[in-house]
């Protein structure tokens, strides 16, 4: 839903036509491609979050022309192919899709990699009916048949299949469709149903629930629906919620509503891909710990209490009426492993979206959600940490925040005065976690704030006036007025108060604290790719976020924004015997660094509360 | 509750006490030992049906004297050691068992052998709870804890086993008991709960559903319960059953029918040994393959329309819920596999418990339940046959017709006139299987009955007055009265009809062709022990049953009654893992021989329907 600064002007947009499945979509003025198409629940792979360096979203205009106006797209591409990230319509477009795969629904996603052992299956045979000579069972029909298909000779071996068996089977009755799940046999149905075999892989985040459909034939995604975790009823962070859950009836609540959350963005997503949830075989989620076990109706309690033990790390996959999940009732619910108490399979998913447990040179993946995560490592060895970050960046605890939602500043420049980019359409009306770091980078600039963290109304006399007048005392606290009440969506200031600072200075040393600890552990090299995890991540300004000290010692070439690792990785396990097996790895393989237990953690942490020093 | 002829009478009570447990029984006149013992609910094996050859029943008599009027007690016993089934006491008893085990509630029962593989444990184990060094999860504290009791690595990994760790287990809270059923942990309870480990055994049969409440620590059977299968208001056989099954609802009503049932039964054995049904962690089930069909609601209409195929005859074990038994719900359901569409579990079962499939020399099982399933064979090769007798044994079709229970005549001699034993207590009310094969028996000797089964009114002139007139034309046929309705409970005739007759020689028939093809299978030696299983096969007499020709060119001194044999062998597979094993082996091993399609089966069926002749 970005929508570059502008208020939608119907003479500003474009049709940009998908040629393959003739669907349309806007393309208002300031979007780049990429955006419009986003926005109309394309799925496009965009791993550097459209900064033009992946190369993932390239696509061929046939029809139309288009601006570039950074030149990127042009470098060593054929002739009309382009980044999709990187260029804005100047006319009405028709676009096809270099690694184009239409689903059967007509959307258009870029394809997951086959690595031939996919977790669903469906196999449609042609049975021999027993005959008087032979007297086989139904079920030993169905095991000759997959013997013959070139399955092993699995048979049907519950109630729920035989009764399916019963109903599809008779003399003459032509094809059964066997569904297959981690190897299992999950459904029998009449006929031919091979068209249609989905999953859903879910990112249940602490403030965000994300569901993907995934047509498994194409292997794609063919759409997506994210809704507000109705936890947040309970508290904005885990501890909160884990709190709520000792309460009487607080555990029961909590899963109930976040149960309730995924069903309804199975329904969603039955409606945007016109598909039935019966033909919903799998569902692949990843959580963070406190998520998981409130899914599953676990106390969390454990985890609270030192020694901070989790219930569980690993489930065998389970039915969906465990969860109440509305999809096919004969289908797996695979829910990621975790790794320690306050590291989720949320962080096992993104680590395996980014391969770090397979790649031969250190990586450092930096998960920046509700808390933030690290991993660093490589296929030898992996290390991770947790730090306690709280949901600032998601707007909590600062006085204007609010999450990358309408209306809020996602970008902000200092010069003489303040420029803003809000997410459209409307208004500015708060401050989202890429605008608070960017703001922030820019006070520290211009010198206004000091790398104390303080707002230095002493060298502020030498700021612009327009600046100046900016900087202001009230209740008594120093404050910056990003926009006036005159200019905002409610006709409030939207501030960055000297308690923002602060709290962002817990969230940044929080980060840097556990990076450096972690950097520690190993020799890794000075081009060791760093990526940024997290819708977060995908939207953080690099310059900025390196300019507040976050991450300490890199540069911004190492850094690499990856979107929604865990999200994707919960994509991948939901494709793959062989990803959902890797998780495991990556759960057993991890080895945890307790921060709180380092030596002079406390020390380090209260000296990384300092913002680098800028020299002005 | 075979209460041998006389009504009881106060002054004629004895009574028997259980030295260990000091329970008492009443012993009514005529009943032996193990007749009363078995009316109290204490389970005794007596394989031969109480004849006095298994020598399974013995005890110790401490005080008081007993009749053993037929002295098979006295050979080769102990001095005080006696078979219960032969002796009758001349005073009030205190007995011991042989080979006693008292169970935790206090009845008594003879042991099932432990052949070190039990199917149902429980391991208490006190663990070490997680350090903040270690990051152990709950879950991986259990799998250490079970390795360190010397059991694999297994973790709890179902949701329901975690919320229940999760509830049962807090830094110092002591042991947690682990059930394993199958080698897979099926719940977690605090504390020790180690003495409370049941399981129960049914053997569901068209007409009557057998429970046994199982002891699993003592191996042992601590309570029985029967009741008619409510199915029977959907039909008397499995045909009618199969038919109402195809009708609106008529599936679900009888699965609900008969789950229901089961549930009584549950709650019945649970009251009488004073346990919570929370502690019964499996139950073994073996049933028809129509009664396994109609339980698990899988259409069964295929078992009836050629090629006749049964829908499964192996499942997986698979949780109460799926049934809806009221035990565990973590526990397990052992649907025991079934050989051939009308050869079900319950052969399979009775095979097990007779251990055909494991001997080296041949044996003959003929299981006479509602339909007539017989096995020939040894550990090489096994052949079975099922012949559709239908359910006169259990009086159906049959005009005076009546379950062997109270008010059925058992026993029938004819001389200068009829005398017969009844089921007490009360007047006769019909006649039961073993009365019915009896009295065509004696009605065959006497010549009342010409070998082709009609009522021969020449011959008849020769016999006494009080014979002869007993035999009368009514209703346009010959019957003969075997008590007038001045005797009777109900004051109507009891009489045995020419359609009596006719049914008794359908069923004969299709029982002695089949054991005529089977024998053809094989050379058995002339010595090959024929084992007579089935309620009914208890209680029938084996001259008797010889006499009219059931089992054609077998000897008496062959033929041995081994009791219900499915229940023993639900109640072994229930307890060993090898067993429940052997229970697939079996099932996949028989040779199924289908007398339909056996070349002149239509000539020998009816060739097979005379009664031998009797030299008179």
């Amino acid at each position: 839903m970005h929508n570059k600064g502008l208020t939608a002007d119907a003479s500003s947009v474009f049709q940009i036509k998908i040629d393959s499945t003739g669907q349309s979509f806007p393309c208002f003025a300031g979007q780049t491609v990429l955006q419009a198409l986003t926005d109309g629940g394309v799925f496009m792979e965009a791993n550097c979050g459209g900064r033009g360096t992946c190369g993932k979203c390239r696509l061929q205009v046939l029809q139309g022309k288009v601006a570039d106006p950074q030149g990127l797209s042009a470098v060593a591409r054929q002739e009309g192919v382009y980044l999709a990230c990187q260029i804005y319509p100047s006319e009405n477009l028709t676009v096809a899709f270099q690694e184009k795969e239409a689903s059967a629904k007509g959307s258009v996603s870029v394809n997951f990699e086959d690595d031939g052992n996919p977790l669903l299956k469906k196999v449609v045979v042609t049975p021999e009916y027993p005959t008087v000579e032979n007297h086989y069972s139904l079920q030993e029909m169905i095991g000759h048949a997959l013997k013959m298909s070139g399955f092993p000779a699995h048979i049907p071996d519950s109630p729920h299949l035989i009764r399916q068996l019963a109903a599809a089977a008779s003399p003459g009755s032509g094809p059964i469709t066997i569904v297959l799940a981690c190897g299992e046999i999950i459904a029998l149905e009449p006929g031919d149903s091979s068209g249609s075999l989905y999953g859903v892989a879910f990112d249940i985040g602490t403030t965000t629930v994300v569901g993907m459909l995934v047509d498994v034939r194409y292997r794609s995604v063919i759409a997506t629906h994210s809704r507000t975790n109705p936890q947040a009823a309970f508290g904005a962070d885990v501890i909160s919620r884990i709190d709520a859950a000792s309460r009487a009836d607080g555990l029961e609540a909590q899963a109930g509503a976040v149960r309730q959350c995924l069903n309804q963005i199975v329904r969603s997503l039955c409606i945007s891909a016109d598909i039935s949830a019966r033909h919903i075989y799998a569902a692949a989620i990843a959580g963070n710990s406190t998520m998981e076990h409130l899914l599953l109706k676990v106390a969390p309690v454990s985890l609270t209490l030192k020694p901070y033990a989790a219930a569980f790390r690993h489930m065998a996959p389970f039915p969906p009426a465990e969860i109440d999940l509305e999809i096919n009732p004969g289908g797996k619910i695979l829910l990621l492993p975790n790794i320690a108490s306050f590291i989720g399979a949320d962080t096992t998913a993104a680590v395996l979206a980014t391969d770090q447990d397979i790649l031969n040179s250190h990586t450092l993946m930096v998960d920046l959600g509700t808390n933030g995560e690290m991993v660093l490592g490589n296929r030898h060895k992996l290390f991770a940490c947790s730090a306690a970050a709280g949901p600032a960046f998601e707007g909590a605890h600062i006085k204007s925040g609010m999450r990358a939602s309408a209306g809020a500043i996602e970008d902000v420049t200092i010069s003489d005065d303040v420029y803003i980019r809000v997410i459209g359409p409307g208004k500015a009306a708060g401050i989202c976690g890429s605008g608070l770091v960017k703001a922030a980078s820019c006070l520290l600039k211009k010198g206004i704030l000091s790398a104390s963290g303080r707002f230095d109304q002493n060298l502020a006399r030498t700021l612009s006036p327009r600046l100046a007048e900016r900087l202001r005392r009230q209740d008594n606290q120093w404050e910056f007025v990003l926009v006036p009440g005159k200019d905002s969506a409610n006709g409030v200031d939207i501030v960055l108060t000297q308690a923002d600072v602060r709290q962002l200075q817990l969230v940044k040393s929080a980060i840097c604290t556990g990076v450096e600890f972690l950097l520690e552990k190993v020799c890794p090299s000075k081009d060791m790719p760093v990526y940024l995890a997290g819708a977060f991540g995908n939207y953080i300004d690099i310059e900025s976020a390196l300019g507040i000290g976050l991450l300490p010692g890199l540069r911004p070439e190492q850094v690499r924004p990856v979107g929604n690792a865990a999200g994707i990785g919960a994509v991948r396990a939901l494709l793959s015997r062989e990803q959902l097996a890797r998780c495991g790895h990556i759960s057993e393989k991890i080895e945890y660094v307790e921060l709180a237990a380092q030596p002079q953690f406390q020390s380090r942490f209260l000296a990384n509360l300092s913002f680098p020093e800028v020299s002005l």
